[in-house]
This record gives structure tokens, C-alpha cells and sequence, in this order.
């Protein structure tokens, strides 16, 4: 299996490349490219062509979709990483893109990709994908991105250093600023299928789930990893006094928690019949990693 | 005339005042709807009305591209603003986005109308216009204001601080950096309204010169007015060492230049027999405030 996630990696690298031009001014390319092309997992696009595979059994139409939603992720990644906001000076074991091309020019860098990875849903999804569809895809995309969505959970995170919050806010948190592009991933997958609302829905129930298990691995990992690992700072969302699912809950909660959010998502699946080996071995992968640590 | 933009311009702000609702999480609308709702010309979105008005007759149908269009405007105001950038401490004559809502919260602020902006565009043209008209649209916003757009034009400039550059490089920024919108205020009103390629691209090419005309003022009156009339801190320019019209050319030749392109900006209307006082009086308007001061 991870044979075969190395290769969607590779597949989406490869259109990742394509889509980034170096061209006047390189500059602004250069700086986006330094993150975008820097080592990464690349889960939410290989989540979108997930989703449209197991709904048509092929997966190239949805890579337009899949790498503007990793390019949304590395925009978020470059912005949240400033000085203003998280100054962190390391992401994917390299320096920060502020770090490297200055602050002013990061700040250009994720304007760069959120100006940019919409046009490349509207221009590249192929023709044979209905108009409507790619419109829907397009208002979806806007919904999980901005103020109501991603955005918003960054908004409140900000917001909430240094302060005590309440549970409902903490949710809000995550299942916003690291859920909604989950939810998205596998909900837009399906929407360009042209999967059933049956489909759909149990699709984006589990990237939901999935994505708030993701965000309490990461926290998770955060207190009890190590720089080699992560390939960012460790134990940076303590010393920022940050709220994580760690710090509310207890890590043996967390852990707990983790667990039971990845058995659901496998659940929904088989509920509504949806074979996927490889979303099953993601979910599974998240609960391993944090106890093989 | 005057009364008529001003009746226009009420009629954009109580649609953007619409459009930007105040829901949760309220402080990233507080922060979005301070600097949109701010006092401004509007001429941008004056801009695509006119240009709809001209081909259709009226302008209703065009206010949700024009107000998505004064939102990107504010959008770069809002990140040009900040301290890693032109570090402005007053625009439109109030405090900047940063200096009352804190540099991470202008960052989002911008993000915000950045990812918000276009859905606008697709959600809330009426459903009379084809779609695919609506896509096209889509997509010059886009080209109009990412990398190879008003954006690229600002990372010339931000590059080309304390620096001298040659002719090109500087009517690229300009051309960029202001142009890109204007010339897409004319081009999209005319692509909703269905105009004729011929007339799309004479009200796209006097947007294009009027942007630069625009641009020739705004570094005139930068030069030579007060903190009261512009609203923002004079002769920033200068003493930011940036490549104006005037630091090039000498105040006189831009002057000429001025007067060269807003006749031009008519001249190109005439030939075409678009009919439009609005247009002829907004490009005059820009050479008698600069001969006013």
C-alpha cells in the first residue's frame, strides 16, 4: 500500500510541477514552488483522486481538483507560518518560506496560490466533466476555504492563544481549520464522479472524521515527537500556550479518541458498501504512527 | 455627474455592506468589513457597471462581479499595507487594517476577501447570464489579479525598492499593479453584458489606459498634495525610495503623459461610437484634480 501511495505521490508532484510555470517574475514562482514542490505527503490530493476512483475507477480527471487543494494547503502552511502568526521557522524538515524569501514576498506567495489553484479547477478539469459539476466543485472549494471554512478555524485559533476555551470552540477549531480540507478532498472527489448523495455524503463524513483524527495525531505527535520526525519544531503548541486536543483532554484521552474516530471512519465506508483498502489503511496508518511512537 | 457616481457608488457599498455578513467568527468580518467599508471611490466597480450599462442599459446584473472586484482591491490595499510590505499606518484617511486589528489578523483579512471575493461572482450573478459566460469572467478575474496579474505587479515593485529599473520593468508594474484591475473593470462588464469583441476590447483597452493614467495621477498627487486631501501619508514614495512615474520622468512629463492618455482613454471610445459621458468625465476628472493642486 505504501507502494502504491508513493506513486499517486509521485503522479501528483509531477502536475504539481507542471502547473507552477517559472516564469517572469520568477520570483514569485520560485517562493511558491519552494513549498509546494518541498517534501510533503500530499494525503489531501491523494484523498480527491481517492474518492473519484472508487466512484469511477480511474483517477486523472480529479488531479486539476487534487493539486489546487494541496496548493490551499501550502498557501495556509506559508501564512500560518509568519512571524504575525505562528512564526515557525522550520515546515517539512526545511526553513520557512519567510525564511528564506522574506516576509513580504511569503505573504505574496500565499496570495500567488490562492489566486492561482482555483483557476486551475476551472481551467483544467477536463471538458467531459459538466460545467454544472465544476461549478459546484468551484462554490464547495470557496465554502471549505474561506471565512466559513479553513479560514475561519485559523481565525479563532489566533484568537484563542493564551486563553482557556471551551469545548464547542476547540471543535470549532479543528473541524474547521484542518477539517474542512478534508471534507473536501473526498467530497469533491465524488462530486466529480458524479457519485450518488449517498455516496457523497458518507465520502465527506469520513474525510470529516478523518481530518479531526488527523488534527489529534498531529497534536499528539507534536508533544511526543522529536525535529527528525516531524520536520518542524516539536512542542511548539505548548510553548505557544496553544489549545490542543492534548492539552484539553490528556494525551491518554487523545490517544483514546484517535482510536475511536478512526474505527468510525472505517465504519461509514462499509456502511454504505464503499470498498477502499486504501482509505482504510489511512485511517489505520493515523492510530499506528502515534502508537509506534 | 458627480451626483450620478455618487448614487452609484451608495448602491455598491449597500451591496458589498450585503454581501459581507457579520456572523461567526465575527472578528475576522469586523476586520474585512473595516476596510471595505471604508470610504472609497469606488470607481473600480463604477467601472463594470458602466461597462455593462453601455452594452445593456442597465447595471444591476453586473453588481455582484463589481463588488467581488472592490473586494480584491481592498484585499491588496489590506496586505500592501502591512509592515513587511509598503508599512502604510493610514489609508482612506482612517488607521490600516494591521495597526487596528494586529498584522496576523490583517493577514487573514485579506486572505478572507481573497477566497471570498469570487464566490461572489459565481453565486450571486443572476441566472441569466449563461454560465459559461460566468466561467469566462472567472477566469480573467483571475488571470486580472494573481501572479500574472496585479499580483506579479506588486512583487516587481516590492523587488525593485531602492533600486533603479529600467522603462519596461517600471510600465510592467503599473500596467500590473493597477492596470490589471481596471482593465478587467471595463472587460468584464462588457463580457457579462455579451458585447461584441469589438467593443470589449476598445472599453478593455480604455481601462487599460485609463489604469495607467490612474496610476500616473495617484504618484502626481503623492508628490505634490497633503495627508488631508489623500487621505494616506503623502510623499511615501520618496522616502521609500520607490520608482514613480514623477522620480523617472520628472513631474512635468507626467504630467504630459497624463493629458496624452486620458485623450487617448476618450479618443478610443469615440472611434468605436461608445457613447459614454460617465467614461469621457471620469478620464477628464483625472487631469483636472492633478491641474487643481
Amino acid at each position: 500500500m505504501e507502494k502504491y501511495l508513493e506513486n499517486l505521490k509521485n503522479i501528483i508532484e509531477n502536475k504539481l510541477n507542471e502547473y507552477l510555470p517559472e516564469i517572469f517574475p520568477e520570483e514569485i514562482w520560485k517562493a511558491v514552488r519552494y513549498s509546494v514542490l518541498s517534501e510533503g505527503k500530499r494525503l489531501r490530493p491523494i484523498l480527491v483522486l481517492e474518492a473519484f476512483k472508487i466512484c469511477t475507477g480511474k483517477f486523472e480527471e480529479a488531479l486539476p481538483t487534487a493539486c489546487a487543494l494541496e496548493m490551499i494547503h501550502c498557501y495556509s502552511l506559508i501564512h500560518d507560518d509568519l512571524p504575525c502568526m505562528d512564526n515557525d521557522n522550520f515546515r517539512r524538515g526545511k526553513l520557512t518560506n519567510h525564511k528564506v524569501f522574506g516576509e513580504g514576498m511569503a505573504v505574496l506567495a500565499g496570495d500567488a496560490l490562492l489566486s492561482y489553484a482555483p483557476q486551475i479547477i476551472l481551467q483544467k478539469t477536463p471538458s467531459n466533466i459538466p460545467k454544472e459539476t465544476v461549478f459546484n466543485v468551484l462554490n464547495e472549494f470557496y465554502n471549505a476555504i474561506g471565512p466559513m471554512g479553513m479560514l475561519g478555524g485559523q481565525v479563532v485559533d489566533i484568537l484563542s492563544e493564551n486563553k482557556e476555551i471551551d469545548i464547542p470552540t476547540f471543535e470549532y477549531i479543528h473541524t474547521h481549520k484542518t477539517g474542512k480540507l478534508f471534507e473536501f478532498a473526498l467530497k469533491s472527489g465524488a462530486m466529480l464522479a458524479g457519485a450518488s448523495e449517498k455516496k457523497l455524503n458518507a465520502l465527506s463524513e469520513y474525510g470529516k472524521i478523518l481530518g479531526y483524527a488527523f488534527q489529534i495525531a498531529d497534536d499528539i505527535l507534536d508533544e511526543i515527537s522529536t525535529f527528525e520526525k516531524l520536520g518542524k519544531t516539536p512542542h511548539k503548541d505548548a510553548k505557544a500556550k496553544k489549545n490542543t486536543h492534548t492539552s484539553i483532554f490528556g494525551i491518554e484521552n487523545s490517544k483514546s479518541e484517535l482510536l475511536i474516530l478512526c474505527d468510525k471512519a472505517k465504519t461509514i465506508l462499509k456502511l454504505e458498501n464503499i470498498e477502499s483498502p486504501l482509505l482504510c489503511y489511512i485511517a489505520q496508518r493515523l492510530t499506528d504512527k502515534v502508537k509506534g511512537e
